[in-house]
């Protein structure tokens, strides 16, 4: 039995619906696609409910779930996905959170919960007050892109099972509340650590600069999506595949961490509608070559779908396909090759949707059905039938010889 | 309400992947199947992941997957499925091990696993070291085939969670050890038995004269696998059908022995490559008039699977389908008839695979579909999807119309 390896692109919420002015095609009806297709005419197709029907997935329970991770177990909020995404390696027993630096008046209400958009200045307020200690629990502060930013609280005693401190609107600030016994000294920890940090935060220099230019001071920390890692066995250990992926995007990138895929930064790779395709083909074909399991994921369907653009929801279909073409010509029979959704971001909904999404796969000497397009109709009368996301990984093993056997 | 029998073909190993040979035809595809393609044709067509989706099936847990028992609930090791194939009736708290007879030195090392394959003499060795009792425990010692054999402890206080005494190379003869502690005593009197049985076997005439003879003696029994039946309600019971089995496999025989079946040994049906096809189309239509159900296997697809030879396997599919006509021909309408595989052997692969297997159901006034072909391509375009091995039992029941009703 030859094992084969893996190359899993999943596009970023490019599966949609009917669209109007598309002659009531989805844009991947529409779109011009030879790479896409032929994928799906040398292979097999079907659809994916990725969490379940009629569950609308967010991308990282979806990516989870399609790495099969049953989401329903180890996803305990986006904080530690976030943390993860930012570089920053949580260890059992730490609760990490995502945060908003935010602009309070002096009675604690909240009056710009994003600081005016913030731009710059955010990694020295940072520094500033990461590195703390409160009732022997230390805290790791780290900014991310504009207004957003990680909290880790490292110690003994903690739980995440905590309520937000992020009113989710303007208004007070809310007192995070232990939501189970367990969780009292974290809540305490969190309240003392917002209140010490927005008083360091009101008196740096960064808030100074922006009140003298009439802007919204970033002077206060709103933690919200609490969490802490659960039992997540790498995927490295769990299938024996050595495994790498290419991401622009923060927590897609986390996700990938968190599982334990290498995960190069890749010039011209931004996770935006501008990422550089020809630079993702080059480095998924690079990697293939030292890894087992390359996984590459295109985040701008997702934002076409989320602007309701639907002309530039089929441009991004055909960037795709050119990059899966540069990637189709380079592979042989030996890799076993999947192209999907995390989810579906109809342009007509502006939001993810619950949908299925469509999947083929080919190579490796896998069954070849009789679908000859890759869209979200095609795929639905595929041999691979109606799957579960937590399905994909063992279907994609099995098809690479690299399934375990139970039994005699 | 008219309750209907039910004939289930299992056709071991026949599913399979597109073969290079065969114009990437499967064996299925390939051959000349009449009977298939009727039954196909005539009914509803699905595929099963027999386990799950990437998981490749053993013909032992296939097997009970497919008479709707879960195998991760009631498989604990081969033993019992052994001991049952023997004709080794087991109790609750039995604990049974396949065993090999093998060829030790005077240090007790392995220097041939299977004792030069032996193949005359171990009735009477068997009979030598059988019904010894050990700490209160009986001893059941059956040979099988050629150097096999099994092990059966009867008594209290037995736990099969034991390592194996079988190095599985060659080398010292292991020490099984307890697993858990309640198996101590387990372990104390299997390794006891190890050492007793060898000294019986090295004085045996039998082996003397192998050793005359320049054969390495059958002087250690190597006991592997153990296991005890599970909480296994027989399929009588459970679905109030009299229930008969045509097989001519040790294996298969075994498990249908557990789950309760009646299995008549066919003259003829020898569950190689040589078996007689038609006295098995006999068979099973001789029993469905005393029997509501009959399970019928065929072994030879997975040995042509196994031997890489795509030619034998389109022979076996058509020798199949010879076996297969003739029981359609002698059918009425009352019976609801299924042909499905226990798992994939791919030529390619020359081992169990993790593809689905193909399904076709016909009879008793079942619905039917636009599928026409018995295959693993267009079996997965038929009405009845993509289903569990553990579904095929109650779907069976239902187009009998012998299910049960949950609610008013």
């Amino acid at each position: 039995m030859v094992e084969k390896k893996i190359i899993l692109i999943v596009c970023d919420g490019l599966s949609d619906r009917p669209v109007k002015e598309l002659d009531m095609k989805t844009p991947l009806q529409a779109a011009r696609k030879p790479a896409m297709d032929a994928l799906a005419r040398h292979g097999m197709s079907g659809t994916i409910d990725i969490i379940g029907p009629g569950i609308i997935p967010g991308s990282d329970t979806a990516h989870l779930a399609l790495f099969g991770y049953d989401p329903y177990k180890v996803y305990t909020g986006r904080g530690p996905i976030e943390a993860a995404g930012a570089g920053i390696e949580l260890g059992r027993g730490d609760v990490a959170f995502r945060c908003n630096f935010a602009t309070v008046d002096k009675s604690f209400n909240v009056i710009d919960r994003r600081a005016g958009r913030i731009k710059s200045g955010t990694a020295e307020l940072a520094k500033a007050i990461t590195g703390m200690t409160i009732d022997g629990v230390s805290v790791v502060f780290r900014e991310g892109s504009e207004h957003r930013g990680v909290l880790v609280l490292r110690g003994n005693g903690l739980d995440h099972r905590v309520s937000d401190v992020d009113p989710h609107r303007e208004g007070k600030v809310l007192e995070a509340k232990a939501l189970v016994p367990e969780a009292k000294k974290t809540a305490k920890v969190l309240n003392e650590f917002v209140r010490k940090s927005s008083k360091i935060l009101s008196a740096h220099v960064v808030n100074k600069e922006r009140v003298k230019n009439n802007l919204p001071p970033a002077n206060v920390i709103l933690p919200r999506g609490s969490g802490s890692i659960g039992e997540l066995n790498p995927m490295g250990e769990r299938y024996g595949l050595k495994c790498a992926a290419v991401a622009g995007v923060t927590l897609v990138k986390g996700i990938c961490r968190m599982v334990g895929m290498d995960v190069p930064d890749i010039p011209g790779v931004t996770g935006g509608l501008d990422t550089d395709y020809k630079a993702k083909a080059d480095a998924a074909l690079r990697l293939i070559e030292t890894h087992d399991f390359v996984f590459l994921n295109v985040k701008a369907g997702d934002i076409a779908g989320h602007d309701g653009d639907f002309r530039m929801k089929v441009r991004v279909v055909e960037n795709i396909d050119m990059m899966l073409g540069l990637i189709l010509k380079e592979l042989h029979e030996s890799v076993v090759i999947a192209i999907t959704c995390d989810h579906s971001t109809p342009v007509a909904v502006k939001e993810h949707s619950a949908d299925p999404v469509p999947l083929a796969i080919s190579g490796g000497g896998t069954r070849v059905d009789g679908v000859r397009d890759f869209d979200e109709i095609s795929a639905a009368s595929g041999a691979l039938g109606r799957i579960r996301g937590t399905d994909l990984m063992p279907i994609l093993l099995g098809m690479a010889d690299r399934a375990k056997k139970f039994g005699a």
